[in-house]
């Protein structure tokens, strides 16, 4: 394992950027989308993803010349379309116009249709709350779970995403996927031999299990919170269907890849009613609450959301970002 | 059992408000809370939970002169202070308000501060859809749960709602509290001598238990989702404080009773992008597509979130409102 400063990452994948067409604006702002996942630790949405990116550029399903467009707009709201261009740089590019929309009119809402993956959707919400702002977004995914009561997949895992700023830049976040366990857990779980802390799925059966192996086979991932999670995928769906006019689950699915996706962008300035000051004394009050729970036998204190990802980035931009040497020197060779 | 006709429950609430002091319109709309919600069979938040609501207004606990104000405007955002009012008056005239500024800016929030308890998040949510709006709403309630990994209540169920309009007035509609179980569900299954399908909470030895009888002693309820929820649970508190400025769910844990509650309002117009003909067809599509879902082994169709309500409210109508005779004897004597 080596360590690369968070600046030589970054400008290593712009520069990779570059050689396949980016604008150098575009370059560095796509580089540090995948810089920044690294920093925070979410790896497999930063470097390691970083290679499969390039061979999609290097095959043409990406073109990095396709920006989004605003196609409608009312007010607050706009409707824009990705055009399968990058996920990540639309969907910064969209959050980044809620937030302008919120500053004009306290909430503003952009809907992006036909965008491809966003990778990690944590990461937009860390955009607002560096703007001040609270950040509300989630996006649509291929259909990758059974409804509550059924066999086949009809919902997808929708990762959603709520952001409350501080201003000292250690923001509140919530990033979770509507799946109980990711495919990645349920993976690490069946090679170490270990089962479930919890039902993620159902096997062959019929039966909720915690036995990630049949899980694993027959695709039947449990959501989270069971039949409460069912629900808030096709909610979350049908919002984002309806205001994008564009792909819901149902359709992404029959499309043989996860392209083409339904995002929505929410920004709301806390700053129209509440100086910063008071804004960050609700905040810290509640972070030290729950921060003084007394915590389970033996287990760790209770952390609030974000906590984890505002020490790791610290620890990364001052030792370095751990890479897996192998993964690095591919990226080098690019 | 006997059966009583929509309209005569809801004059029979109006007569027995209005001897209690609030006007004809205020009276004649907080009725139609109680009466709507027993017709969608929602009966615990409907003709269940008026006597108590009497006692309250007979106690002076609810005044009901008392009327939420607007107290700060910016665009489509504004903040509202209930007073501690009547709750579900309060909510309904928040989210009307938040349909207005839908329409005139595509998206509008009303972050409605003291506020009393809004009875059953649902409504408002069908209240949004019935004006052709998306809504989403949301209210923190009293510390009712530990957060992850912690012992001590410091968190809210808070529960959340996603309405997405049709224009046959079959909307869709998630309501949920962010416990993965409500007290009342661990009730039944301790009185059946059953034990929960899903962990519901901790024992006394901080392990997860589907036993309903530890938690309902030691009030450890389980988040939705688990983890997820915990997290989701802080976000929707935090964002609901820092809107209003008013009360958080720890401060809430101070008062002594669920009083003076966060909730945010959202309404989103589709109708400014799209023909209402094709938001009914997107929500059609998707509601036939997860109906078409293979039941698993000897289990009913799957549904979608608030097609229950739909077939309630429709036999109901019909064949009148099932109540509990004793019940219903000592409400017509108030």
């Amino acid at each position: 394992m080596t360590r690369v400063k968070y600046e030589d990452m970054r400008l290593e994948f712009k520069r990779i950027l570059m050689k396949r067409g980016f604008t150098e604006d575009d370059a560095g702002a796509a580089a540090a989308v995948f810089a920044d996942n690294s920093l925070d630790g979410v790896y497999s949405h930063g470097y390691i993803r970083f290679p499969r990116m390039v061979s999609y550029l290097d095959q043409g399903v990406i073109d990095p010349k396709v920006e989004a467009t605003c196609e409608m707009a009312f007010g607050a709201m706009e409707r824009w379309d990705g055009h399968r261009g990058f996920g990540p740089l639309n969907a910064r590019k969209a959050m980044d116009r809620a937030c302008a929309l919120a500053r004009e009119f306290g909430i503003g809402l952009v809907a992006l249709g036909n965008n491809n993956h966003w990778l990690r959707g944590g990461s937009y919400g860390w955009q607002a709350a560096n703007q001040g702002m609270i950040g509300i977004c989630w996006s649509n995914t291929t259909p990758n779970m059974p409804a509550w009561g059924g066999k086949d997949r009809k919902i997808g895992n929708n990762p959603i995403i709520f952001a409350v700023p501080q201003s000292n830049g250690e923001h509140v976040v919530v990033d979770c996927a509507l799946s109980q366990f990711s495919f990645g857990k349920l993976e690490e779980a069946k090679l170490a031999g270990r089962r479930m802390p919890l039902p993620c799925g159902y096997d062959d059966d019929d039966n909720l299990t915690d036995d990630p192996a049949p899980v694993m086979a027959n695709l039947r991932l449990a959501p989270m919170g069971y039949w409460k999670g069912s629900g808030i995928s096709m909610l979350l769906d049908l919002i984002a269907t309806v205001l994008t006019n564009a792909n819901s689950v149902q359709k992404i699915g029959t499309f043989g890849a996860e392209v083409g996706l339904s995002q929505i962008m929410i920004a709301i300035d806390p700053g129209k009613f509440n100086d910063p000051a008071l804004t960050d004394e609700i905040v810290r009050t509640l972070i030290a609450d729950v921060r003084s729970s007394e915590p389970l036998k033996g287990g760790p204190p209770v952390r609030y959301p974000g906590e984890r990802d505002v020490k790791t980035r610290k620890e990364n931009m001052e030792s370095g970002i751990p890479v897996n040497d192998e993964v690095w020197t591919q990226i080098q060779r690019l």
